[in-house]
């Protein structure tokens, strides 16, 4: 069927491009090319995934199906004003660049969302990461949800509209759960406590979502008002001016959130 | 040897005395007595652990080796004021409470802190939950850190102003990272968009403290200081004000976090 995708040229080396060209190699797709400005970043990931390394966008393919742009955000259009791939299938894998931004450099583009976090020492698990899809036809869509297919389970057509929600609201549960990680980092560092004692209680926060929705979840002096709790940490806090504030906002939201949604009709439970 | 703790008297039935007396019961404990002032709680704990249910403090027994209060922060006062054990060991399992809350209900009590989250309808792993142990004496904090040792790999011995930071951490990574998930579930809803894609995320976000320090796991818009995708988040969170400013207090002090440890010589590694 002329609809599949086997033939895929990687534009990037970075951590998103290194996971994504991984998988696609081990679940028997063709990896032709990898281009970095990087010589060397190029061949590393070629290398690992039995391909030719470029460094020069001059040198790319004319015959691949699938040209994936997986660069930093703030590059994405200068490499895609770069391409002139006439109708060969374009994408990038970024939750907030414009789909448009692929419009000049191909007829047929779309967008190949892995919503995830990549690091470079840990591996991935494909096979549950949401893949967000757009393209700019049908049949772009069908490609690119049939290749999603091949790595997860979990692929879904969404709009560019939705994709900026999405990406937002992954920056607050990652981006921001991550600083969160940190705030507690640098206040046991300060006490020369150690972070790893708080890493079991990080995990089951997590994992408590798979079985209550977060309003549910919710514990903690601020949903519970406990007033001497919060004037506690508050008083704690006085050497870390920036933290107090986060602290005296979230608690004021949680309170808040709590109370609207009983006005809602919802439940308030809390546990602990 | 007589230090070892072998009966003891759960005083509560939620999630904390729940959980606890459960594995306390698996692992070979007597659970002497459940207290609640709901004769009904009490005796739905006490069923599952092979104990008796008392819904009265006087009809507390006097001969277990350890009584632990297991009940709502703000009541723990309230109920170490109507026991007197004499020199029955005594503990909380507070996070946040003094330990000489108890001082005036037995000569000898201290603190049985398990740092996790827990919930009604969802087993806990106590085997890698930190306990933290405090005790009026070098003999009670023995005892409890033998008792301890029985549920979980680890066990530390604190003072009460650790106690309190690792408490107040714990609100960080716990409750407010739980409130991230809470606000990107509001967002998502009323998009219509379903909690659901966002988990996986989650979970990596999580695991990825098992490889690498807060600070160097951070990723997103914020720390790449990408002003065109922050501006977009920030129109898009007009509707919403509260998160709006929650959005720009988590950016700022990201940014602020990134140069802070930069100055320090720490490195300033950022993934995708």
């Amino acid at each position: 069927m002329g609809a599949v995708i086997q033939n895929i040229v990687m534009i990037g080396s970075g951590n998103v491009a290194t996971h994504l060209a991984e998988v696609f190699y081990w679940k028997g797709k063709k990896i032709s090319q990898v281009y970095s400005r990087d010589p060397e970043h190029a061949k590393q990931l070629a290398n690992k995934v039995g391909s030719e390394a470029i460094d020069d966008l001059f040198s790319l393919t004319t015959d691949a199906d699938l040209y994936i742009i997986a660069v930093p955000d703030k590059s994405i259009e200068e490499v895609a004003g770069k391409l002139l791939l006439k109708d060969k299938l374009l994408v990038h894998t970024s939750g907030s660049v414009a789909m448009e931004a692929l419009s000049g450099a191909s007829l047929n583009y779309g967008i190949f969302y892995p919503l995830n976090t990549f690091s470079k020492e840990k591996g991935i698990d494909f096979s549950n990461t949401p893949i967000c899809i757009e393209g700019n036809t049908t049949s772009n869509k069908e490609k690119l949800v049939r290749l999603g297919k091949v790595i997860s389970g979990d692929v879904r057509i969404i709009t560019s509209e939705e994709r900026q929600i999405i990406h937002m609201a992954a920056v607050f549960v990652s981006n921001f759960t991550n600083h969160m990680y940190g705030i507690a980092e640098d206040i046991l560092e300060s006490h020369e406590l150690p972070f790893d004692i708080l890493k079991p209680l990080i995990m089951e926060t997590a994992q408590k979502i798979w079985k209550h929705k977060p309003a549910d979840a919710q514990t903690g002096p601020a949903v519970r008002e406990d007033i001497s709790t919060i004037d506690t940490h508050m008083e704690i806090l006085g050497k870390f001016p920036e933290f107090k504030k986060i602290y005296e906002m979230m608690t004021k939201d949680i309170v808040r959130r709590r109370k609207t949604r009983l006005r809602q009709g919802y439940g308030g439970q809390s546990n602990d």
